[in-house]
């Protein structure tokens, strides 16, 4: 029940069809999940984005595909996306995150929550020390 | 301007001066920043957070101490906390993350962001494939 | 499954079914959403909060109707409220939403959460361009 | 540095007077803190705002004037607002607040922080247990 | 469906068995909830909660039982966190929480994210008359 | 004080200055504001960041330019991001928006969030009227 209307037949549409041959070929699975079927009532938006993610977290980059996966599932979290979290809970797994990381992903998380909370009730006075642009 | 009345003299404490001083040991530096310094008006609520911070951050674990520092900014960037912001960005600096690194984390959380909200606003449905109970 | 016990009967309750009757009466239909029934637990805060949303949502103002419930949408999805973004989205659309506005709100909405986490990231300063009270 | 424009003599239009005398009134205090007069810059939201604060916060009613003001720290301090947490953790000082009170509230403040993020890491399912339509 | 896989008899496991029965013990009750079972798949992280919400949330403190799960409510509803809603609401209800004071507890939630929100779509500027520090 | 690196004479970078050049075309404006001025330490993250923010902002599209202004202003609140709700508010006087349009937005802004919480505290389920899928 999404707050759309998702095509019944979304690989009628060649530019649909197209990024979803893409996410299969990209991701080596004949599976396309149910974000992408909901983005296909817009062709261009389902485009953008998958142009985006794909850059993003399928190209080698600066940081390894696990770690980006774990960043991905902390903000997440923080925005309280079940959706999200499901999913790149599971893109970690598919990763390699074993059970002994997530279960230390989650400590992170919940403490980073729990300083942040503590940080804004006492609010906290920026220390001059932690000024970049004095750095260099 | 902090919420809470900040000990003029907190070393003069002497729970106060014992974390301290283990701040200080362990992050192999003599700055100890406001965070500490403002949670010092309540001896126990300081002693159980350093604890906690430093059985997670500071021990080795699972994850490497700049992977951990970058799940830290993520969920301080998606829960607003500046301060926090500012001083994990230090962490994470500190521990090595390069100038790339850090544009590439910074990549991540926005289109993190970005997707959490569309998901959100399509109300996507939970993929069953996502079940991890069925996975074992 | 709600948190409070919704009466079984709550137009029994005559203050209930004044609100329930106004609901109808306003709206031109004959169905009376969750949201109010759930609220029927407590008539008080079910007079106060209709009141509200009748003379901010309903009322001819500076605002189209449409442009505010764009905007509703907006604040429900990055509060991640579910039933919120669904009946919010079901008004936009019965206020003449089309599909090409709908993508182009969530490309909007998306946008804005992305650059939220990049400013926040940043930690940027505010310019002091951006002054009002320097403007008049 | 506000986004609207305050007015510079706000007390000169009768409708802001109004509202400034009786915040002063129900106060007992000569001082308008920031927020009203923010809200000056447009006369309807600034009473409609007062009467529902006044209503809630300064009645007789159900919870002591005490609990009220952490309930309200608590929403601040999870909505990042910087502004009603200092003045939150004022109206709470000043209604008998003490450091210990002000400890336990950020304890408690923080460890919900931690625990909703670890239920939404871990995405766990409502208990049947906790249906109140199933209680009575 | 949770995003970790939830042992099937957690309490063959000691060191979960341990914690779950002082749950109970704690709680004067056999029943276990949902997220106590899903943390099971870690033990270390299970007792380290357990540990912690036992000893602010359950033992005699400055503040009272009812006031302690009221302050939990408010932020997990600003946190958007489903489970923890529920569950503190049944927690609640449990320490004596009446209907008139659960209706004020919503109201009093809904008020503080109304002028959070409006005060930080204003910008407010922070009184130097809440600084603390000047306080004393 | 930002968490990167500023460049001091970003107009030194070829590629920068063309985003620059491209903001003061696009905006009919001498003036760059930091936030670009920041993302200019990181010259694909600036790029890639106008071409979306220039495409969906500043080009012709479904919703007017105000409109989008105070949908972006809706979700900067939402997200507390503080130099996106100045920067924001100060586009959309720019694009006409009266102080009048100002009040009623911020209006509705707090009543969504309000009704956000209100619904998340209650936990009200989805009603099966809102389901676009059975609608066509």
């Amino acid at each position: 029940m999404t707050t759309v209307q998702i095509p019944a037949e979304p690989e009628s549409i060649p530019r649909v069809k197209a990024v979803f041959d893409d996410i299969r070929a990209t991701r080596k699975t004949d599976y396309v999940n149910n974000f992408w079927r909901a983005l296909a009532f817009d062709a261009a938006l389902l485009e953008s984005t998958w142009a985006e993610v794909k850059s993003l977290m399928a190209a080698p980059s600066q940081l390894d595909p696990l770690t980006k996966e774990l960043i991905y599932i902390a903000v997440s979290v923080a925005n309280g996306c079940s959706y999200c979290v499901h999913s790149h809970s599971a893109a970690a797994r598919a990763k390699g995150m074993t059970e002994a990381q997530h279960a230390e992903l989650l400590a992170i998380i919940s403490l980073a929550a729990k300083t942040n909370h503590l940080v804004t009730a006492l609010q906290v006075v920026v220390d001059p020390a932690f000024d970049t642009s004095a750095r260099s």
